[in-house]
């Protein structure tokens, strides 16, 4: 089995992060292929890095579709241009944003997100509430820690993060803790560890449920919200990108 | 007072209808200017061409900004874009969708949506979601009329909407209607008187929203989801759209 | 434009703000009729003062509408008496709890209300929770002052609303303010300015609404919840109040 | 103990029958004391009707507050002005319309509500909304009989209401039925052996909940928004209805 | 009238207790049977001694059915097998916990619940929401006090029971509070008085509750979820519980 | 990595054909031990036949956990004794319920169930509503055949349960379907092939979930709802079932 990872920003040590915790706990049969847009911004911090991140991703996407893969991930804890990813991908796509919430769920009754910025709170919310699963989230919460801080050593990234999940299962009565953002992906055991509750990182979730819908034989619906492009005029850059139309 | 309209896809003779529907509502002292990218598919019909569209319609709502408007709005039902571009402009930002939902909602305890194709109802559901309104929304309905339909004469397509509207009526209990398409823009006297119960288009509802910002002194709240983009490295086409950075 | 707005309460000087703030922002050809009736409570401060001023109100109400108006706004934050005035009025009706509520979802993300008296909260929730907005709402908070204090020069009323906004950034995550009273209607400017963030009052926004209704031509649907009343045997004073019947 | 029945509307047939619902079911040591104001519509049918009913079911309230009685019941289904009505009172205050509804919900998991108009659905979903007896509520239908037809002997009525609860227990899978009209209170029983399941008649249910929360000492709490009145200055007929203020 | 009580745990001073809070307010012709199952835990904490104790305790409600009871009462506040319980008998079942929350929803505004150990605080939640009570619950709150402390005279129980009564008023608004343990049924007189606000321990509410159902004549519907047990091939100890099959 | 598969009811055909689907999809390295109890219902059928059934499970779940897994899956659709079983097992537990539900719900934007009989429905809708999944599902459907019906050859359950999938996808708009009973374990691949949808069972879910969470080290969260059984005085056949205590 292949399954793409593809990194929505530019900064190829969180790519590489993410495929290393990918490679971890994918299955023996299993091959991790990743990689980023060469265009974009080099993090997602809100919406608008997000929303000029996904023509280059999709691009991503589509070649590695003609390549030929059994499924896609998309590392960015936004779960960034998800729907979009599904409409053009004939493979099942996955967000680690959503793997990480499903996982959390499985084992918290009650789970708490904790992200960088809080100008990404909102976006996780809402993608929260689309999925249902805003009902066993306790709360998002940022550590206000700038995601490439994550990749700095020697910053106070690790500490702010701690802090929060400690006001997490004391306030918000989490059972269990999501890490908001592709570039925690390597805290979560010490964690875990630290404060005696499951800490989800999103990646090596990713990977098991990639591998899980690609044994299952399920492949993303196309009658309704998820339908392939309809070929149409298109004017630019992106013009072929849904195939011939 | 200057607004600015953003049809985010290339269609020039959608744009026109937009900016007629908004010129005919604006304000003795309103001036509309109107345009649509270069680049992009001609017609927004679900998520794919949504996503891809967004990226020369924000270079759009960046120029008009450097131009100096009073607002923006985004001519397309799907609200297409609409966080990214108020984290990006300064002024206010109004979507066509949202401003037809607040409108129904002051007229009609309960409204229903008729939109063009099935494919596109998760996505306006996702946005009555966000905003609330799906609270007083009675369903989204598709006609099954391909958006480009509306622009050709004497095609069915007004015959399919009317009977969505009658069915909204019966099984949603719907009190007011509102039109999903920037393309039916010019339907919604007639269906009114037709059916006896009020009938929104969203660009005129867009303009008097705008108006109503401009005039009030609101702009976007830069605290939280639509902070300011963050400075950063950045390749590619559209790395200088935020601005020096 | 004719625009008829009623302060549901007896006290002039609070009409005579709400209508100086609605003409500060009232179109070039929009006319401000304002008054309030004659019986009732000088304030209204909870359930109890609401509904025993809502006979008169609707009385004023009827009067406008003989006399000929565009639209009516109902100037008390708890929109008091709102689904009767519909059922009753052939021109929309506004109240400036929902227009604030409204226009503060539009500039941002998560908005929270700073109203009078804790008394007052359970009636705002109720109605946010009906209009849908309780979605986008975070929270409710009373600044504890009584209504009447508003008027008092000299008074710590201003003082008691800040530390409350002070807490609903920090707490609530509120990315915009409503003031919860018409009478703090004139607040408004000074509180944006310190506080970095939009904050909404109702009287200004629901004139721009009911322009933005009339100019639409939508008017209130008669066929659900707001039908006009029905004629019937009636004893007492308000017997003639929905016409001949 | 002494229960106190206003019917809102100034119909006295129907206050007749209320009383007799209730008398039918009161505990050995209930006085039933039943009557309805002088002044206001016949029937409450929409909210025009119920707000201008209020004032004068107040005043009945009032009265046998001063009279002393250990609980009120509102017998109107729209449980008008109930807010009200337990701000003013010390005794315990219950709705026909809710007491219904917490019956209903301990027989069956889900329930429908038949009524008579459909201008009356609005207000029924509002109410169990705020109450969050919607959750459990199957859905609110209209038999489309006028109140008063209720009270003509040879009115297709019952077999109208027959109808829709066919069509609740197919569509909705309810589980039991609310007759949704204080005139409705004589055909539970026929129904309910008709249909095979429990149809909910709200008077009973009323008394029975006022005698549980009499005999429990539990009175209406007056720490939030049904704290007592203010006092204030008043103009008109209702100003000393709140007691000297 | 007979109302069977049953205590699903194995400690008799608790059926004791619960079965004088319940004759103290029992109407004059009922008569109150009370008792506990000779098998299962000592007291019930958590999901695992909940689903332990259910079926001896299906076997007291069966044993009670042939026995000829109006209504049972299940003295657990989990309200543990509620659901197989309406199943099994032919007369009403209430829990006492979904007894409080009704009682307590009539007369505040919102309530907030006080249990033992936070344990318990997802199964009370679950339950709240399944029965639409979740949207005038304030909070759940645990005094972490084990079941059995509150039978152990100078335990410093009522005290912790009080520091979360105050906060529930500050932090959650509560109006009323409902004791959330069978063994706290002795102390609503006191908090009440003490605090100033209705305080509801739910094995009175459910005897009334039950005096309710049966007077009215209201059995649980058996066309749903609480349809009477199929026959079918059953092993072991249970095999006759619903009868002969 | 071992895996225990428990069926709750005593039909080891049942079982059999759980485990088949199971070791159809499991990981090279995975071993599935499946079993049933040998006391309690031969199928389960609403609430009475699920409570009864725990206690068995669940001994079933302690000898497994002695023998040494790596997780245990619940092979009914009821999920049942969920809550109970994470309490007392120290490995993961997941339900096949909430297995298809997490799995339809990443291909499909809104999927609908279909189950055997109606009164699981309220069963199934519950557990949704709790996993907060409700929000993605389209509705429960029953195909109104027993669940042993099933097992025989030549029954008409195949089309019927065909039937309520054309009218989900009709009525519902779902994009995916969910076979709600271990027993048509065996009827997904050839529905999704008639239909053009994905149909998801969950036995294989199930074992992918299970390994997902062994493979990542994460483990039932012990600090909120599932801690721990307590120790405490216990009476009868399950008295030592939690270990010493």
């Amino acid at each position: 089995m292949r399954i793409h990872i593809v990194n929505p920003n530019t900064t190829a040590s969180m790519t590489a992060k993410v495929a290393e915790a990918a490679r971890r706990v994918a299955g023996p049969d299993t091959e991790i292929v990743a990689g980023q847009p060469e265009h974009g911004p080099a993090s997602i911090e809100g919406h608008f890095d997000g929303a000029l991140s996904i023509p280059a991703m999709l691009g991503e996407i589509a070649r590695a579709e003609r390549d030929g893969v059994d499924g896609h991930i998309i590392a960015c804890f936004d779960d960034t241009g998800l729907d979009a990813a599904r409409s053009l991908a004939s493979a099942p796509v996955i967000g680690i944003g959503e793997a990480a919430y499903h996982a959390a769920s499985l084992v918290g009754g009650k789970f708490s997100v904790v992200t960088t910025l809080s100008r990404s709170i909102p976006i996780l919310e809402h993608n929260l509430v689309r999925m249902g699963l805003a009902a066993v989230c306790g709360g998002v919460r940022a550590a206000e820690v700038p995601v490439l801080a994550l990749e700095e050593p020697g910053s106070s990234a690790r500490e702010r993060i701690a802090e929060e999940i400690d006001r997490a299962i004391v306030e918000d009565r989490a059972e269990a803790i999501v890490l908001g953002c592709a570039g925690m992906a390597d805290l979560a055991g010490d964690l875990s560890q630290r404060f005696g509750l499951p800490v989800v990182e999103g990646a090596g979730a990713a990977v098991k449920l990639v591998e899980m819908l690609a044994t299952l034989g399920l492949r993303t619906s196309k009658i309704g919200g998820w339908a392939s492009p309809l070929p149409k005029a298109w004017a630019g850059p992106y013009a072929g990108l849904a195939g011939p139309r």
